[in-house]
């Protein structure tokens, strides 16, 4: 019955150790890559790292993000190497990017397509999701095989119709293919053909500066998709997942569906949270940066989804890190593309590197407490997408990502000290407490006391499991 | 200053008669086709009609109607003869009924050719919906041109994929166009390619008896069509007029979206209010005369809609008068068309005779108050589509449209007691107190103790005015 | 068969002539104090009075006044007379006063005493409310023989304990009890314990002024009482009137509470509509005139009271006149009473002279219809209290109580040129479109372009019906 | 840097281990009477106990039980030492019982009172409540005292009008005062005067039996206060907990003023969950062990409840343990009481013991998760009443309050098998799943493998901190 002494690789000693629920003050002994076990524990011959006066959370999961992403002949300006590297530096070391159907192919040929993008590249743990444009007989049958690949949730658009738009049979399809074997659906949640009915408009009428952006956009038009993808989930009998609410009319429609029986799951991003359409007032191209879909909302609009952060009703806050250059590259398009036309703008904006900070920041600011901080940041999208109990905590048996924050540090936002791949950040100048100093992935020391020790390669594709969560 | 005797060409004298808010018992005094005074009146030498004992009602409006309506190689079995003198029978004296236009016709040949189908054959006054299956550059150019006809009112519909449907880029462009020129837009809400979806899954898995029909088209999908046609509306700053509302959640969502400061009119119809799903478990073709979409709901739905009515939630009870014979005959296509597939049931059924009857019994069984009678039957929908101040109501100055109900009378519903040209009514067997026995039209005695007087081509085209209400 | 030549008494013609749901332009037949008949009549030898581009309105009802209330061993400023008077020349043809029941006393001795102060002295005609202090077994035993006397509602007090306050459970009895005969419970929905415990503790810290006044009767404690009223209301399966309602949150909770089953009808005056709580920033005594109970809320919430009163949420708009002079006389306390002390302002103001004014002025503004103007200024207070059909419309049969309006007249309300006792109006400055010109009770001629021919006495005592709605 | 070897003083091992977020199969370490680590640990010299195949839990936090509470000359049939000997074998290693004020009487001597009840006799750690009777500016001025005492939370009733009953204003006082210090106020919600107007007239009808137990205590009245506490509470600024909500209504009702601002906690308890108003459907006197305030409601109630419960809208279930026996023995108020009247029974029901066993059985049926089942038995009640992180959770540094459940067992609930010292359950046949096998209180072992090891005084008081949630 007793077993021989446990020999950890190291320990974590003397944080102040954040679970989803709650927190203590003593060790995290890592062995084999895992948690070996919390509290006061007896280090032996093990190394030990001294974490007095720091806070230990577990290892960010950020389940939107776009690297590598084909637009307009090229691609956004981050690549799994970038993209990663700057995940890491911000405490995220699991990411799930999206694999993209190209129209009338095959999904499994996009896997290995995007597969191929990110192998060997990575310095965090990665998987995909698998973005459907064209959900025809071929693509069903192929969500069996793409969920024993790992491949677990499908994304399907309700906006950006001619290109990425699936029309609601199609969806309700979807969803209904999915649930059969534990998969789940997210959406992108507008209305995509009234939308460009309204920029068709802007246009014709000559307003073509990036203040139309968020008119023609209108949340109202937002809330009416979120209606819609709950109405066809509780069709299909299937949960569904909705991706970057920006607007707090969307977020009341979800709660007001969750209390009509549709199972909604809901993710916002920091740029919701922190920035507002002010942005947009900005003269000339100065406000393409900002240019991201939804819009940025009022401040009204941002006030009500940090309540309902506090209250629960989100269950992950994603970056939708997409990042775009100032200026178009060879190869890098950018968002100087909408230079005489606000439509042409690519969306996006990056965040994958401040994303966990600025949820850090928001305890801080007592907006969150730090139980919600780690379902946000990390606990909760890895419920959501099958990457729970191995990421998102930092229970015995868990991968050991660890990430130790340093409390007391207290800096601005700057695009110069990012690590990704464009120049500007949205978040430029505003202060966030705290900063990440150590990061360890599967019991690899990725960063130590800031400095970067991994490489590419070392993150690894994650084979996510089916739905568990009871309907 | 004093003007000469009121020559006056008949008083209807004693009678207990209602206005939208009040009653009082009193004369009709009619001129020219007109009322022209109420009260006490002096009749001098003008005929007097004795309608003590009885109630005078103004004639009713029923804004849904579907005469002559081309399907499947033939029409539905009521023309403009047999669907108004039917609505002559049920005290209803102004129909409107949807011109449709054909998909990449013009809108102006539609209307012609519905001129051609009704004119000289009426015994009820008559206007015009147009039925928009092609919202196109060229049809949005006529919408003023068809307003300036009277017909200040388009139809587009969320349902019937590949028919009838229109896109939601469609519907918003209609609904800016329409609100600019003063026309409202009405519109069928339920999501079309779910339903579509839901259809093909239930054809696939073997299930194609009438009991699918409502699987098929299941509440949520009406109610996501309802907050879709809300947004819409907003996004367009116009009105919109929802026809056949069948589900309290459609009407709680009517509520939500006009708290948003959506502006919605909504209708619905006796089947909704007096029928329910039940009807559906019928074996073989029995369930078939039920196939109407919306299709009927449960009785708590019904409860709901009750509850909206005396709430004072819908502007308008019409009866969606669409009636198929139960066997196809040349030229008639009907209800045993659905005999291997339910999804081939043409969906309608008669009502226009039953309407108003069946809104007098909801006020002697006491679900509304005789005000919102009134209103529901005639003045709702008369200042909904431009009819008012002419119609809906028995203020001095309007048409001399009156009904006389005898409120002791009671009897069951039963088809061979009807008028119109199909051998059902879904309301067989319903026993109602109160009789239409009397009705003038335009002063213009039509109906006299239940005998017909009036005489095709009695009843004139009606050049609805554009919008007053405010928005 | 046929009648007499109808020998009217006068006819008005030419006015557009309103009615709760509709308008025409044509004549009122008065004959014998009644409305005779409306639209185009032969006046014969009647007099006739060229109203053409007038507009004809119901006489105004007041469901809230309070004239020569006891106060402080004096009363309020205005008595029956000079009440009545100013309600004429505001178009108001009846009010309803509060009888008011000494603490242990009986309720038909209270009658006794108001009929004493008011018969004789009336311009208008008039009717009697009682006001609860002291539900006991006596006064419980006295409702039904109340009923008989024509007064047909009670009154009781949830704020003001230890003077007017009753409890939940007297409450739930009278509610009750009057439901019994048929008699309906009007409340005053504020938390008066908990604002005593505000007052107290705004009091003990030193803050006097009335700034004070509406912090210490927070929108909450409003919004509180009301749900509970609308709870015992549930609990005795009786109908229940709310008074004053000044609140946002307060008409949010009415609508819930009748979505939840409770019957309410919802009461609000002109100066929660047009003023609002930055009135008290006035400095010292001139803040007090604004004093009333519940306080002048934010722009916000007048705002949404609009919105209720455009989609006939509220039943009735009341003045809640109750006049203060600035200064106090011999037995007339004034607002100078608060000189030191907010809490001792005698809280109310004048309104019945401006109350129907200012109604039209919001359907000049756009703000409510014509219809929702008659409903609110007359017919839905005099349904709600037994007055109808006597009161509150111009259908045949009506009382001849009726206004003509001036619609081109356009002034400011001023204090001197109103008639009431005290010399000041909240509303002071105020534009309006509109005056009232003429104005008939009961046929006879009070008013004739403005200038007074009615005396004191020639209002009536009107016994009131007993509540006819079903529940 | 380096620690000398953990000197555990015994280590569970292999069980699975559920914290309120996540779980884990693993060991837990216990050194000095707490939580020394959670994992794989090598437990050296240190005793190990074999927990493979169970399931350890927190001990389980009773936040409202009345031991030794007077009733009726007597008191309740458990005193401090059968109360937690009962709650020991339910796995429940903490309760909170209420001191009670005298009326008039002082604060502290209660708590003397209640000191001498219960120290030297408890089974599990025990910590008061204070409840108040008469909320005086004496009893304020004790407020802050008594926090320094540990008693960090006062409970006043708005139910119970002449003995416990406070009035608005002083629960309002209390809101204030105890906010100030950082205690938490807990509310009865019932409206006390309405209830006793309705039980006065059940009686004058001569109805007299335990089915008017529930109708005289109807929903809507539970409703309202818990409307009108929340008021009070955003009227104080403070937060408030809300005890043993029992009705749909209600918790829509916490659900809007959550909505609306307000902080409320809320609390259920397993008889309002388990049971319905069915019970009172029985016989005579065989209803009265039923009898509990708020009633047993309906079975859609309960519904709401569960899912309030799943979607975390409830901070704590607690047993609100009341024990009274079937037939009055001398000192010990019996059910019998209520034999000629309804109103006479005591209210209240054993359950300290049947608690944390019927909600691991919710997670058995699926209704709530483990992590769930955590916060509601332990960790949300120690939250809310400053036992955490002390008690609750079993992070490292917790208490080492350890519960073992069999999982695999299963038998029916019967008062035979109860400790408690009444000889009834409500819940009598109800089948659950689990079994409480060991308990450890602070280290020590209570209970071995169902075997009572622990003794009268091994329980401790706990001084209960201030609240620290933010507001």
């Amino acid at each position: 019955m007793n077993r021989p002494a446990a020999a950890y690789d190291f320990v974590v000693r003397g944080a102040t150790v954040l679970t989803s629920a709650d927190s203590f003050v003593g060790d995290i002994a890592v062995a084999d890559g895992r948690v070996a076990a919390l509290g006061a524990v007896e280090a032996g011959t093990a190394e030990i790292v001294d974490a007095r006066g720091l806070v230990a959370v577990p290892g960010g999961v950020d389940a939107h993000t776009h690297f590598d992403m084909p637009f307009a002949g090229g691609t956004t300006a981050d690549d799994f190497e970038t993209g990663t590297r700057a995940a890491l530096f911000g405490g995220t070391t699991t990411i799930i990017d999206f694999a993209t159907q190209r129209r009338g192919a095959s999904l499994l040929s996009a896997l290995e397509a995007w597969h191929a993008k990110a192998d060997g590249r990575c310095l965090a743990d990665y998987a995909f999701h698998m973005a459907i444009t064209d959900f025809s007989a071929r693509a069903s049958a192929e969500v069996e095989r793409l969920a024993r690949e790992g491949v677990t949730s499908l994304k399907l658009y309700l906006a950006y119709p001619g290109t990425l738009m699936s029309e609601d049979d199609a969806v309700l399809r979807a969803l209904r293919r999915s649930n059969e074997v534990g998969a789940l659906v997210s959406l992108h949640c507008e209305n995509g053909r009234a939308i460009a009915e309204l920029v068709r408009r802007a246009l014709r009428e000559g307003r073509r500066g990036c203040a139309n952006h968020p008119l023609t956009r209108p949340p109202e038009l937002e809330a009416e998709a979120v209606r819609r993808a709950a109405a066809l989930a509780r069709a299909a009998r299937a949960p569904v997942y909705l991706v970057h609410l920006s607007a707090a009319e969307s977020l009341e429609t979800v709660r007001r569906c969750r209390q009509g029986g549709a199972f909604v799951l809901a993710e916002t991003c920091p740029q919701y949270l922190y920035l507002s359409a002010r942005e947009y007032e900005r003269p000339g191209l100065a406000a393409a940066p900002f240019v991201v879909c939804p819009p940025l909302r009022s401040r009204e609009d941002a006030q009500a989804l940090w309540a309902g952060l506090a209250a629960g009703e989100f269950q992950a806050v994603a970056s939708d890190h997409c990042s775009f250059p100032a200026r178009t590259r060879p190869g890098r398009p950018g968002k100087d593309r909408g230079r005489r036309d606000f439509s042409r703008v690519p969306g996006g904006a990056p965040g994958v590197e401040t994303r966990l900070p600025l949820l850090w920041e928001a305890v801080q600011r007592g907006d969150i407490s730090t139980g919600r901080f780690v379902e946000l940041a990390a606990c909760g999208p890895a419920k959501a997408f099958g990457l729970y109990p191995r990421k998102g905590h930092l229970n015995p048996g868990a991968d050991a990502d660890i990430v130790l924050i340093d409390p007391r540090h207290r800096a601005a936002i700057t695009a110069r000290a990012l690590h990704h791949a464009v120049d500007y950040t949205p978040f430029e100048g505003l202060t966030v407490h705290g900063a990440v100093r150590d990061v360890w992935l599967r019991g690899k020391r990725m960063l130590s006391q800031g400095r970067l020790l991994g490489r590419p390669g070392d993150g690894r594709y994650i084979s996510r499991s089916r739905r568990q969560f009871c309907l």
